[in-house]
Parts: C-alpha cells; structure tokens; sequence
C-alpha cells in the first residue's frame, strides 16, 4: 500500500546497513554483486529463497500424501493449495465468497456483488471492457510475475505513470478546467529547484559540504536535470509540453503558458506527487495479467482442480482434533458440512476468524485481535462511450492525481485506441473512502463525476455510459483493504508458526501487506512449514 | 532524435512566450483550456490542425481526379499516397529498396541487408523475435497515434524507462559486474540533492530569492522526493531497492549496500541521465506497434493498394513537364522507365535527389545541398536463448545506459516472459556509431558482447544465439540516420513550397526530424499544398 509504505520509509531505514560516509564509490557500486552478476553467482531473483515441496519427496522417503483443507481462495489460500498439489498432496479449498481471487477481484459485465448493507450492483460492461476492483499492478521485482510465467498467464504493461496525465490541486489553487500535466509540473518544479540550488552552490552556501570538484558534478547535474539556461536559471522550455505540437518545418507548435514563478510553482504543490514513481514498490515498469488481475486465480484454480475449490462455502469452525483437523462450513444450500483432514491452512481476514469456533488457544486469538481493523478502500470504474482522455487529453494510461476526495484517478492500461473504455475514477482510503461508502451507488456516480469534471471537462459526464463501485470494507467476508500486524509483538509471531495442525497464511502476515508479492510468500512460508513437519515426522 | 533534442532546448525556448515573473498562478494553469477542456471548445489532439482532402471535393466540383507519382516508400511516402488515394487521387509509389517502410526497419528470421560495402547479412532469429532497427518509439501526443488506430494497427507500451534497469559509466570508476540500478541511482542523487537544497535553505543561502512560505513549500517537496529524515538528511532507504525483497513477516530482505557519500553520488556522474525520462519527445508512455515498427507500413500498403507499391524501383530522374512530370525509374530487370503524372511527391535523402536527373533548377538544388550529410547511427539485435535480464536481473524491458561506445542498450519491450528475446546491444551514434559500421559483422558482435558482459556478467556471451547489425549511413538509399536542414536558410522555404509540379515530403522537412510524426507531418503539408492547387485550377 503505497500510502503507508511512503511514510513508513524512514522507520524501516533502521533495517538497513548503512556503509557511512567513509565508504568508496567501489563499495557503493558492488550493490550489484548479489543479483547474480558475479560469475560464479547462480543465477536467481532477488527474493528469499524458496525451496518447494516435490513429489519426490513422497516417492523418496515412502511417506503417503497428506490432505489439506485450505481457507480462503485468495491470493494466499489458492498459492498454498497450488504449491501442496504440486507435491502430490490432496487439497481442499473452501471459499466464502462466490468466487476465488479474495481483492483480486475483476468485474466484468454480468457479474453481481451484494455488500454487507444488502445493496446489489451488477456490471453493465461491453465486452472488453473490464475493471480490477482490487489489486491492479505488480512490480517486476514481485514474485507474482514469477507465477504469472509459471502458470502461463499473458500479461503485460500496467501504466503506473504518465507524463501526459493530469495534476488537479483544488486546495492549492486549480481551478475546474485547468489542470497540470505532470510534464509540466516536472519541468517547472524540476527547474526551479535545480535553479535554486546552483544559486546556492554559487553562493558558497555548500562549500563547508562539496569540494570544488563535488560543485562541479552538481552544476553538471543541475544544468541538465533542471533543463537550466547558460546563466543557470530555469525559464521553462519544450519539456513543459505544448498546447499544439511542433509539426511540419517552420510549424513550430503552440507553447504553454507560463512558466510561473518558483514562488506559484512551489506553492501549487504539483511536486508532491512526485516521490511515488521512485517508490520501491511503484516505480515503473509495472505489470498486470492480460484481462484482468484475476486470471491469475482461473490459472491457478485450473491446476488445482476445480472440483477441488468449493465456492460459497463460509467456515464456521477450524478445530485441530487428535488425528488432524476438523472445518466446519455452511454451504449455499442445505446443513452444515464437516470436513475433515491432516492439516489446515487458514487465510482469512483476522476479524473473521474470531467469529470462528475454534480451539487454537488464547494466544492465536489475542494475536489476532492485534491487527488492526481493515482499512477501507474504495474504487469505481466509469464505462465511457468513448476514449475522450486519449482521444482529446493525449493520455494513454496512468494515473491522474488529486487532492479532492477522489484521490487517484486511473486511466485504463488496455484497450488503447479502442472503441470504449473504462476509467477508476476514484481510488480513495480512510475518511474518503468511508464518504464514498456510505452513499448509494448512484450517488456515488453522481459525485464522483462531479469532482472528475472539474479535471476533464464535460465529456467526463456526457460520455459516461455505466459505472461499478466498490467499498471493500463492506465486501461481505472481506470487511477491509488490508490490515497491519503489529509486527513488534511477540504474539505476531505464534501465528506464523501456527498452532496445532493448523497453519496461517495471508499477505498481512508479510512485510509487503496489501500486495499479492506477500501473500503468495505467506503461503510458501507455511507450505514450507508444514511439508518440513510431513517430512520429518 | 533525443541527443539534438536535449541539446536544443535551450535555442528552442526562443519560441516560447514566456509569461514571466509577473504572472499569477491562474495563468499558469489556464495553459490546459487550449487542450479543448474548455465547455465551448470543440475537442481537437494537440496537434495543427489538418484538413484532408475527401472524395466529396473532386465529386461536388465536377473535376477529374489526379494522378500523383510518390518517390521514396518510407512513412512520408506512404502517408502522401494514403491520403492522396483516401481522397480519389490515382497514386504511384516507386520503392528504391527491396522493401518498404525507409528507416522503420523491422528485421525478421530470414530478412536480408545488404550494405553499400557490398556486405550481405541475413538474420536467423526465432519465430517470435525481432529487432526495430530504425524507428523504436512512439509519444502519445504524435500524430503517428492518430495513423495507428486510424488503420487499425494494434500497439503495445514501448518500455523507454525502467527502475530496475541499469546504468554504468565506466568512465566515472564503475567496475565490471558493478551496474547500478537506475531505482538506486535515483534514491541517491535525488536524496542528496534534497539533502544539499534543504540545507541551504535552512542557512538562509535562499532568503533573497524566497519567502518563508515559499521555504515551507520547498521543505515539504525536498523532505518526499528526496526521502529525507527527519533531520533533514539523507540515508538511503527503500527506494534504493534490494539485493533480496522483504517477503513474509519478518523477513525484511536484503539491503543494497550505500549509499556512499555525496560526493561519491556526484562523482559517479549517474544522474546525467535523468533528463531523458523528462524530455518532451521520449517520457512514458511511449508506443509500439505489435510485432514490429514497420507493420504500420504493411497497412499502409494495404490501403494504398500492392499493386500501386512498386518495390526495387530507384528513381534516376525526375522532371516538370509541361502537362505535369515525368519520373524515370530502373527496375530491377529491364530497361529504364518512365512514368507520367500530373504530379511528383518526392521523399527521399537530400543527398540521394542530388544525383538524380533534374530541372527543378538551381535554388532546389541549392537547398538540397544546405541539409548535412545523414548523421550516422547504429543498432545491433543480440538474439539470447534465454530471458536472462528478466530471470537474473528482473529487468522488465527499458534501456540500460552506458558511457562506453554502446551507447544505448535496450531490454525488449515485447515477449516477456517468453523463451528467447533479442536485446539491441548498441543504439549509437556519431563516431561510436562509425567505429562499430568499420568492423565486420562478427566484428561488431564480439566488440558489443565484450562491452555488455562488463554490465550483465557471462550470460551475455554464453547465452548468444546470433546478432544482426546495421550500420544507417551504409544502408543503399538512405545512407544516414537522420539529417537536418539549415531551417534559417531563406532557400529551405523553396523546398517546402515545391517547385512546378513537384513537392517534396519527408521527416527531415519537420520540426520534428528523425520522428514518424515530423514524416507524416510533412507529407500532410505536400498534400494539402498540392490539393489546394488541384482544387483552384
């Protein structure tokens, strides 16, 4: 989660080494050594290592197969049973909900959603047209991209920044029209503040910290960075961007207006967007599967088995019992089933499984209650009869940024040039997602396009053909966006070792929550743990 | 083409009116009303406006359609033809090469070159392997867009930058098997430089030239893009990325080791090429055309029609005639022929028109004269049989930057996650680009593989399948990458205006030379000219 990660970037500095300021540049550069570069280095992802049970391991030692019952069709419950049935395990996935994907969820024409409130929305979609409602991009460092080639899912490029896309500040002075792209923004806040630290350096206000030579390095930067004149002042230029491009010779387009002061510039706050596309977990390039985010979970239920996934079946019950463990669930239809098996691997939101009956003890309880209540996120997607903001803006994908209560408003990464398309028009937590939730859907079309219009203009509610808004807190058996743990208490980790025969696994027990990176290494972690146990016993 | 563009901006920045100290923060902002936001304003691309010639205007003026002999097969050539043809003109198009699409060059398994030296190059390649050996990238705001979806071409996001791919500058002390991401690179130079600003700040170096607001502002900015502490410094952080990602709970990965000192940062000179993610021709998102640049061209073709494409047809002599021109080709076997038309469009290399039979007199040839000789400029395609900078390095497409002769090394941005991929192993100009065309083939492969290796370490020999190069100022008929006019020349104007019944198009006659969008540009401009004229007879 982006938000949280920005913030928490100075505490989790104390996580790493730093060499200090005696080291040499050598030192510096040698970062590279442990990606597999040396040549005796294996090669290997920079991730933890992963050993997977196989079914050798069953074939070698003569042990039989051992069944699983896995919660939760998510990201983590569905990577657990994928890894078990690999090994040869036998596995059983009980899914509340009416399908798998957990906030992997993609909603495409027909399909319904019922929130905790009773209020029903159906999708009224074209075709091609989809919406990821929960997660939408996968950084390439994660080890989703390693599944998705595993498992054979096509994907491509997720646009988690554009140049050409908008920045609308409503509290710093944009007015509804106008306003700024983030080349703009970039070429002005970059020149002036490459303007202003050349001063600086200029003026000998550096020089107890740089050497001649250092000063020299920095004047080289600036000038270029900053796109800075001979006399080292910033007076904007062609990075600005045009209002008509150059075309033919002598056709020498239409510049912006502007550059503004560095005071207006400054003061408009565009700069504070910046730091995202530099975030580890956000930089480009970024990935997402070819039609939605959750054609990962169809791969993944296909090599499971579906027989082996049973939908609309909410847990009532996980009890360990002397031979294994006994899970208790409702079907849609008829009594109550039991379900009986070696081990459990549980991945559902911490709040619902203490409504559970269940006899794993006090400490697993008390870690659970431990995590916070989950966030509520919201998203809606907006069909459009048209592709007005590629068409009329020049804005193919990313993400237009805010500070209305729509916070992020993302441009489709798919169907470019095509006939219609679907936008996010708002992609808000906290207090903003509540005031959103807490209208009816119709209602929150109507705002949504109200705030959007200021942006992008009156086709942003002429064109609008449908909309599908979600509220995750109020998505039944989900209830949040995601939770943290409080990661510093010793009780955190009892969950992590499980209790009984039973295991947990879920990304709120990674150090990448929110992200299905670290639900998919939760669920390794346990299928590790209990294929060692198998294995030893 | 970015290193004249980068260097321009200044020269450039006479064209713009700047608004200046006095402006208000609304002026600055209203630049997007021209993007058509405004309720009343029709909505238009960024771009001059074009005014095609139709059908309806030969069928509601009672005049004859026109026959138009095209030279040169190249996207100013095809585009004259297309739109000539869209509007009811009879069109010629006579190719001198064996293939259309001039310098967008897509080479394929079995495709042959073969270069003014008389050296023949075929490419072995897998299936699904190509290399762009022209034209790579696409902006959102250019018009080639507009001819993309236009003739139904499918596009895919062109990687023009990646975090996670590398820099190395061997000239500033990086050793071999030591790259450096750009992700880290940035965390350090953007860290420091924040550090430094915010320090002067704080000194009071900048209360000449800020107010205590303005100071605020630019902490609050300095503090997010830099990743600043609390204290105002910098110390690394996340964003530098990892050796080994944090997985599950309380594995927090492995930390790069740095950042080293400021004046290391500096010193390493990594920063020289952030400028390049921020220039206003190659910001993301940047485009492609599904299976190769030159497919644009095949549909073109298709709508002009094969028959009226004639391939392997270098044009010796072009000539006014009284009742219009009359153009002489050789084709491949045979004698010399002549065709006639009403009028010529000619789009070929300044140099080339030169030494053809002419009577377009002095001030034409005189202006043809003024253009420099085509710049040189070289690629190579390295087919791998693995994915290795994906599986090894989690490098997802984008270029790795170097200081040595390479130049420019790119990730491809299609097939990930495939079997086999073609990086292109040099992108180089100037003399670089000279040194690599003097040596052989395999010459040039083994210099590109032994400067490569210092970067990505052994797999980039051991996992070498075959290579293709070209060398643009040794390709017949084009002999340069690009070539500008003196555009202050009062003679150039003479060129675009035509001479008789001759008009003259390609890229080199824009404002945007080296670029599909200056070619169509300028092929728009000729047919608009000579549409007119057919119009006011």
């Amino acid at each position: 989660m982006v938000e949280e990660e920005v913030l928490s970037g100075v505490s989790r500095r104390s996580l790493l080494q730093a060499v200090g300021a005696g080291s040499s540049a050598g030192v510096m550069f040698a970062a590279m050594g442990a990606v597999g570069l040396a040549p005796t280095a294996a090669a290997q992802p920079p991730s933890k290592s992963w050993n997977p049970p196989g079914r050798s391991d069953f074939a070698l030692s003569g042990r039989s197969s051992k069944k699983v019952v896995v919660v939760g069709g998510g990201p983590a419950g569905l990577a657990t049973a994928y890894e078990l049935k690999k090994a040869g395990y036998r596995v059983t996935v009980l899914e509340a909900r009416h399908r798998v994907g957990g906030r992997t969820l993609t909603i495409r024409d027909g399909d319904s959603e019922t929130d905790i409130d009773g209020i029903k929305q159906t999708a009224r979609f074209d075709r091609d047209v989809y919406m990821n409602a929960g997660a939408g991009r996968i950084a390439q460092w994660m080890v989703t991209m390693d599944y998705m080639r595993e498992l054979g899912v096509p994907y491509e490029v997720f646009t988690n920044a554009n140049a050409d896309a908008y920045l609308y500040n409503e509290k710093s002075g944009a007015t509804p029209g106008n306003p700024i792209r983030y080349r703009t923004a970039k070429a002005d806040v970059f020149g002036y503040t490459s303007e202003l630290l050349n001063y600086a350096t200029d003026q000998g206000a550096l020089d107890a910290k740089l050497t001649a030579e250092d000063k020299e390095n920095l004047r080289a930067f600036l000038r270029s960075f900053g796109a800075l004149k001979s006399d080292g002042t910033y007076a904007g230029g062609n990075n600005r961007g045009f209002s008509e491009y150059p075309t033919a010779w002598n056709e020498h387009g239409t510049p912006l207006p502007g550059p503004g002061t560095a005071s207006e510039v400054l003061a408009s706050k565009v700069g504070q967007y910046f730091a995202f596309e530099n975030n580890w977990e956000q930089a480009m390039l970024m990935f997402q599967p070819v039609g939605g985010m959750d054609t990962t979970y169809s791969y993944f239920v296909r090599a499971i088995g579906q027989q082996n996934v049973l939908l609309n079946s909410p847990v009532t019950a996980v009890k360990n019992t002397s031979r294994g463990v006994k899970v208790t669930y409702k079907p849609k239809r008829g009594p109550e089933r039991q379900i009986e098996a070696d081990f459990a691997v549980v991945s559902a939101p911490a709040g619902l499984m203490r409504t559970w009956d269940t006899n794993w003890g006090t400490e697993i309880d008390a870690a659970l209650g431990e995590f916070a209540t989950g966030s509520p996120a919201g998203k809606i997607g907006l069909q459009y009869k048209s592709r007005w903001w590629e068409d009329d803006h020049r804005i193919y994908g990313g993400i237009t940024e805010t500070d209305m209560d729509l916070a992020h408003v993302w441009h489709p990464s798919y169907g470019y040039g095509g006939r219609k398309g679907l936008m996010i028009g708002y992609y808000n937590t906290g207090a903003n997602a509540r005031t959103y939730a807490d209208l009816s859907p119709r209602q929150r079309e109507a705002r949504a396009v109200a705030q959007g219009e200021k942006i992008f203009g009156p086709k942003y509610r002429t064109e609008l053909d449908s909309s599908f808004s979600i509220a995750w807190h109020k998505v039944p058996y989900v209830e949040g966006a995601w939770a943290y743990p409080k990661t510093t208490s010793p009780l955190f980790k009892k969950l992590q070792e499980g209790q009984g025969n039973v295991y947990f696994a879920g990304d709120w027990m990674s150090e990448i929550s929110a992200w299905q990176h670290g639900a998919f290494w939760s669920a390794r972690y346990a299928v590790q743990a209990l294929h060692a146990r198998v294995m030893s016993a």
